[in-house]
């Protein structure tokens, strides 16, 4: 690990502590050194108060002058609250700025680093990059698209099985596994199924921690099929809202809309338009979505370019079978040259389990 | 790490390093500490030769006395060339045996032991049991059976795919993953496929490593559907054998038999008999069996309670398709709750893809 790295982790972690306070805003760390001795650290801690930096050069004062800055993010150059940070940074007199990543905004990405090296302050990028860009890997992706971060998330026995043959499932994982699940959706906006689901299972999608958090329960169903005694539409504990397609029972849906959950139509006959749920999820300012299948609304997330993480638990056990189903199905590709690359692939054991986290290709 | 552990380490490295020299023995290696010091070590190198415990008595002479041995299997009781080492340890006058495995030969196992308390000795057995079982997996199996040890190997998506809809698979995994495969044949006995694999790919079934050893090439082909002109028959490259149902034609046969292919009648009509093959293996002396496929090929192994251990490559990439083959076919298994259980999972990274290593229940 260079010098640079050790101190870029401490941002890192200062930025990381804040983890759920800073919303809509990234997560930002910095760390101020001169002479090899820390003399301010920084990290944002809430939407309207000054960003990491400011934080920083506060702490080290008239110490900052010919120091080196560690930031996790690109100093802004806007004019916020606090001005902007790469303005701020250069009159503090530093000598040298230290960044891990970029702004995700195409639209001033660069913008701050070209203020510093304007005033001859020496600009290094890139350090634990990646790190910083999968801390605010939501915000990235939303802050861009205005649409929310997709986690597609599926549990797999080690042949690739989600269920067996008769469809039986209960339980492919361990409950350390299946408790990182309820974690995953209390750090969710939205978790996602399709109706098959609820038909087979009537899953509650709720999150079963102490203190977890419930999101919004998001149900695609083109032909409006949900039994109206489904328990995400009665049991209280969520908002649920239900896409469906241009030809759903206006009866039916108004019986929903009574029972208290909401009904939007899109403009898909047979399969729900993805990019319109999508849409209308980003509008809500619902900015992270976890879906977790079956195998055909997996794969139709996959197939449209729509998902940004994989997040699979995988068994060691083996069910078999020619006819069960897998997490991805749908048509699927012709030419293993074609094959979807995975990107950033992690695997930690969770219990007897095994957890991959990976991302897709950008689209 | 306990004190034991880490002599016993010593002697399970020593024990390694003779990979390849001491078939049809075992590997053994062994380590003598007297008063904190090492005094001794040694390993078995070569059939007829002493045993490892030998080797490291020889070097401790009188140092041994008092002192304590690590042995990586239980020293044996019968009188070979070297006499029964249990005897040997007790006439040096050692306090201590700590020995990591039991000798797998139920018929014996304990023998060892027994002698060795009957004598007053100290003995601590496990001590890195586990890893000692796995140096020589294929000798234990083997040595019980008269059967060989029967790997099951395959390569898929992180999707569970052995291939897209349409057949295609080259290449699922990178060349890292792939040379790893050719080591793994480099080390088998013999190599199995269904005909199905030799009509998809004529494949070879050889080993391109520098200096790579061929092993035995074994085809399941039930109705000699196998051309004539399969390069497995005329390449030369390495013995094929082909084992066969009950209802093959002899005029085909008799062709095989006449470009130099073994034929082996199996009494299966549909599918071979397994078992047959085995033993028909065994009984030649093939200790150890790389199964490469196809899909159902590898269920009927595992079905049938037949395979000692599964190696999986798996890439990082999706192909998706409902009717994408996986790995283990067949029919399968109805109920998750019976879903086969594997013990000792290992992965490890090669190149950007991972490699799984795990053991089926025992029998």
């Amino acid at each position: 690990m260079s010098i640079h790295e050790k101190y870029m982790r401490l941002a890192l972690e200062n930025a990381r502590a804040a983890k759920g306070q800073t919303a809509p805003n990234p997560l930002v760390g910095s760390v101020i050194v001169n002479e090899g001795r820390i003399v301010g650290i920084g990290a944002h801690l809430k939407p309207g108060e000054p960003h990491a930096e400011i934080h920083a050069l506060r702490m080290a004062g008239e110490h900052a002058r010919g120091g080196t800055i560690y930031v996790t993010l690109e100093p802004c150059s806007h004019h916020g609250r606090t001005g902007p940070c790469a303005e701020a940074v250069a009159r503090a007199g530093l000598a040298r700025v230290v960044v891990a990543a970029p702004d995700p905004n195409p639209l001033v990405a660069g913008r701050g680093i070209k203020i510093l090296r304007d005033a001859g302050i020496e600009v290094i990028e890139g350090v634990l990059r990646e790190e910083s860009e999968r801390m605010n890997e939501v915000f990235n992706r939303y802050i861009v698209s205005k649409r929310p971060f997709v986690t597609v998330k599926s549990a797999t026995t080690l042949d690739g099985k989600i269920a067996t043959r008769t469809s039986s499932s209960r339980w492919i994982t361990s409950a350390e596994a299946r408790e990182d699940v309820h974690r995953l959706r209390h750090e969710s906006g939205a978790i996602l199924v399709g109706v098959q689901t609820i038909l087979h299972d009537d899953s509650q999608l709720n999150t079963r921690l102490p203190d977890g958090r419930n999101p919004l329960r998001v149900v695609l169903d083109s032909k409006l099929r949900i039994p109206e005694d489904a328990r995400v539409i009665t049991d209280g504990e969520a908002p649920t809202w239900i896409f469906t397609g241009s030809h759903a029972d206006p009866a039916k849906r108004q019986r929903l809309e009574e029972a208290g959950v909401r009904v939007f139509e899109t403009t898909g006959s047979e399969r729900v338009n993805l990019e319109q749920v999508l849409d209308m999820l980003g509008s809500s300012e619902i900015s992270s979505l976890l879906v977790e299948g079956g195998g055909q609304v997996i794969a139709s997330f996959v197939e449209q370019g729509l998902a940004d993480k994989l997040v699979l638990y995988m068994a060691p056990k083996l069910v078999g079978g020619k006819d069960a189903p897998t997490f991805l199905e749908g048509l699927g590709i012709a030419d293993m040259n074609d094959a979807i690359g995975l990107t950033g692939l992690r695997a930690e054991p969770l219990g007897p389990d095994l957890k991959f986290e990976a991302y897709f290709p950008k689209g």
